[in-house]
């Protein structure tokens, strides 16, 4: 039953993160294989750098349902996309839920692989957020990630949460629960109440600043 | 024989997709030595993120020959570079070459590692076309693999080609050569009759833009 | 000792590179946490694609003092950005000195992996340089590496003497010092004495180029 509420979840959030990656490639002179191809890259290139990481088999050479549903998404975005733009909040949440999920999901892959807490953590980030950055680093622009309001940061706290959570002995499942609805609310009020942190401002360098090569 | 046949071939693809590289390189402000990491980037990129992802040694560990073509091919271009623009048909012949070779190898180390067939049609798609998207990257431009006529497509082609051979038994060294010819034809085709998929228009976004991460 | 050595130099170098990273990231519209993981990606990007290609668990993964040693370098880059600017001269010094020590790790690293010279020498040249190019991408520039003065080519000559100095049967210790010592006095005189390699002149392309896909 779990398994089926989890599977459901990560085939939204697969799809949610595919949307974003096509959105994004729209109005790029991008033709349609190549944005699915951004989509994909957006919804599984986290989980897969967790796995290489990791040393187990990229999660998506073991089922074929999130390149599926990330065909899914192109035809979505294809059938509907001059109604997108009305949804832009639903797929902003949409968007938080995925990391959310996809933030546990690479906690506990971490946990099973017997690692240290603050490595699960930072496999968790991964998982959630470098997918986002490799979809920004394809179309050229400096990943969002570094830019916007928190973000891998959510996932960082998400982590904490689920540690927290493990030591206070809650059942698994709770804990997934708990950890998933932290990183959403995270990003949720950092967004509506427009929370971030400050931005690193200019370092003047004077002098030898041409040869300087660092 | 065949072996040789294939070597050959194989050498003239990392040669070609070299020159790729270096000549993208070139007018970009960029040394000798970084122009031949970039053609070498070219050439082996995509096979290293194949072998990466099936949990194998890097082929160009096992072997310095790509190493030492990328070297001649940087020669190549620094001798021939005031005709090599009279070559440009040639080399787009080459290059179409080195797709075709490339996706044929990855999908037979595919199968020898045991992978269903999708999954030998993805890696002989990655092992063909990434090691241009990572060159366009370093080159800071949006990938031409997502922009132009038809050219991963022209790898997924191919690898239903080479499971449709194997389907039907035809020996292993055929099956190779009518795959990389159809990736090699699909390509010439593509070009010469101006053949691509549409393009992804802009997908409007009104309201919370600002605010929506996704 | 000499461990305790080395450890200090890898602890260094960390550092500098991670303050290159960070340094680069301000201006830039980024937040404290996206400069963070900028300086960190600087630090441990190069050594985490050398273990990937190894097949070896990435060498963060065992050890936190690479994170926490980041922390510090934007701690450092907070409190005294206003001085920074003067230490240019200081802060490309340490970047040699990092650059020859990760150099050195890499080829070390890859030796007691039993692989041929000619591999631990280009392991060392991507785990010294590597960060940097990382951090180029996702900053959105074309990598320095591939532009400025002699820097990769400063790893490759490192390594030829590493491999010098053990074909003479040199302690360990001693030819791992040299080695490091040799990439960072290139990296000084190339700096000194505006050494560097040509520039690689634009190749013309007439007639067919926007149909050639290389």
């Amino acid at each position: 039953m779990e398994i089926n509420f989890i599977t459901l979840l990560d085939l939204l959030g697969t799809f949610v993160f595919a949307i974003s990656g096509i959105r994004l490639a729209s109005g790029k002179q991008i033709d349609w294989f190549g944005a699915y191809i951004i989509g994909l890259v957006t919804a599984i290139g986290g989980g897969t750098a967790r796995d290489l990481l990791l040393d187990v088999t990229p999660f998506w050479m073991l089922d074929g349902k999130y390149f599926g549903t990330t065909g899914v998404a192109l035809l979505f975005v294809l059938l509907f996309k001059e109604k997108l733009f009305r949804w832009a909040n639903t797929l902003f949440l949409f968007d938080a839920i995925g990391l959310g999920l996809f933030t546990v999901v690479g906690i506990s892959k971490s946990v099973d692989a017997g690692l240290p807490f603050w490595i699960c953590v930072v496999m968790g980030t991964i998982t959630g957020s470098l997918g986002g950055v490799v979809r920004d680093v394809l179309l050229n622009e400096v990943p969002l990630l570094f830019r916007k309001d928190i973000y891998a940061l959510a996932c960082v706290f998400g982590g904490l949460v689920y540690f927290g959570c493990k030591f206070l002995d809650f059942p698994t499942g709770i804990t997934e629960l708990i950890a998933a609805m932290t990183v959403i609310m995270v990003r949720v009020i950092a967004i509506r109440y427009h929370i971030h942190l400050p931005i690193l401002k200019p370092i003047p360098v004077k002098g030898r600043q041409k040869e300087d090569k660092i």
